[in-house]
């Protein structure tokens, strides 16, 4: 099942799920307020909301709450999610990054996940532009995979995991690589350099719509990125090397989760122009166009603008 | 006007106002739900509930929603603040606290006003216990003066950012330093060596209350950490390098801050056991209690438990 969030012509803001590729069904409406309107309010309780999501999708009284998608505007599919933490789980990203920058792998990447919170507050959607922030010279995009938590738990063991987890987006951390450069020799981050956006969507998809693509640490899907059409990075998620269990396991050590907190994978491998190199492609620009393409998770573009 | 938030002996929980040292007002409950139940309700339209309390600490009739202090538990003034960025803003503690580590200061750190996010969904009271985390031998306490949201803007200046400030408390950041330690040598974080709790408390003092001990880039207010019963760190707040303004000047840059956003000075000069060094006092233990002063913000005091 595919999850969206979507503004009506009204200018109200719903949750609900994607029928086809061109229609989308406002879940409160068609279930007269039984479901909820806001996607957070359907991870509180998503054991029991799913249940009511799979029988609406069955039962489905011809229109109610349906609307063509050309109809509504999509925004992310979680505006803001409780929390969001990102790991730096491809070896692949960190170990040529690090290169770039003539530094050897660290050996405690290979002992423990590591992840940093960022602004959770800052979140967009498929189809809203960035801004560039007024101090960024070097823009960058990271392709990334998100989890969002759909059940409370803590000291959550990795195979225990997956009964924690909702569902999966794409995620794009957006990266000023100048502001982040400076701000981590003073050894804290990144803050300032992630803290201006990062773009989800278009929809949150179910775990169990991947259970068949379940490959390595994480699922057989191609993730690439674009700018201005021109194919720049090129993954696969299976190559990950910490998999979403153990990042939840990390996570949740001594500490309470809560439906609706985000976590991203980090970076595929290729996924951003700091790994790829300037020579590559120059860092991003207001006009240019990101595009993300992940399969079975969708498409997820968005627009450089000026601040 | 010191705000608090408390759970009543039928286990509601309620925010409200001290009357003096011994009386809280329930301020929904005196005002007939005038004002919200909730601290971070009331930030969220800040200005205009202030115009409220103040009548209501003129105005109250009686003894409607006034209870002693003794018949309610105090919890943390803000349980969930939107966010929780810590800044590292007193140049004695980061001078310090390298130094034992044989490095010197960064000059970055004289040029911006630094910062990471950590978990605002594990926030403690002034009467909550503080779990040790499994895996840590080493936890310290961190004296800070967190600085609470109460207006939403974004490119806010410095000598403009007293408008978007509604108050102060105490605030303990709570550090794991050997997780913290192996983490960032990944270059991330920290994260996981602060996620766990951070306490604050006992109330949120409103920024008018301190205006008549400004001084330098903070306050002339004494800063004293005890650990069973002895003092072992004592700094000023006056002495912070960076002011709040200018916090929120580098947090909101870019960015937009809300309501209930709850922003961290850094430890004081001191303030901690990394700084004074294990020949000072060994690292925290299950029973040990560390109670922090501040010169109007009150006395926060937290017990160390096993998980």
């Amino acid at each position: 099942m595919r999850f969206v969030t979507f503004e009506k012509s009204d200018r109200t803001v719903r949750s609900g799920i994607m029928l086809d590729s061109d229609l989308v069904v406002d879940m409160s409406e068609a279930t007269n307020g039984k479901l909820p309107e806001k996607m957070i309010d359907f991870l509180e309780q998503s054991e029991q909301n799913m249940i009511a999501a799979v029988q609406l999708l069955r039962l489905t009284d011809g229109n109610k709450g349906v609307y063509p998608l050309h109809e509504v505007r999509l925004i992310a599919p979680l505006p803001t999610p409780k929390s969001f933490r990102d790991f730096y789980a491809f070896e692949q990203h960190v170990k040529s990054a690090r290169e770039n920058r003539g530094l050897d792998m660290i050996p405690e990447w290979y002992q423990i996940p590591v992840f940093y919170f960022s602004n959770h507050l800052a979140i967009k959607g498929p189809e809203d532009n960035i801004t560039k922030p007024i101090e960024c010279n070097c823009l960058d995009y990271e392709l990334e995979v998100a989890c969002i938590i759909g059940k409370e738990g803590r000291n959550i063991k990795a195979d225990e995991a997956d009964d924690y987890i909702f569902g999966y987006c794409i995620l794009n951390d957006w990266s000023a690589r100048d502001l982040q450069r400076q701000e981590m020799k003073v050894g804290l981050g990144p803050a300032k350099g992630k803290d201006f956006s990062t773009s989800i969507g278009p929809w949150i998809i179910t775990k169990d719509e991947l259970e068949n693509v379940r490959l390595g640490k994480g699922f057989d899907i191609t993730m690439k990125a674009k700018v201005n059409d021109v194919l720049l990075s090129e993954g696969n998620m299976k190559d990950i090397y910490y998999s979403f269990g153990e990042m939840i396991e990390r996570a949740s050590a001594g500490v309470t989760l809560y439906p609706g907190e985000m976590i991203g994978s980090g970076t595929v491998g290729t996924g951003c122009i700091l790994e790829l190199g300037t020579e590559v492609h120059r860092w991003l620009q207001p006009g240019d166009m990101v595009e993300f393409e992940i399969d079975k998770l969708g498409v997820l573009k968005n627009s450089i603008v000026n601040d």
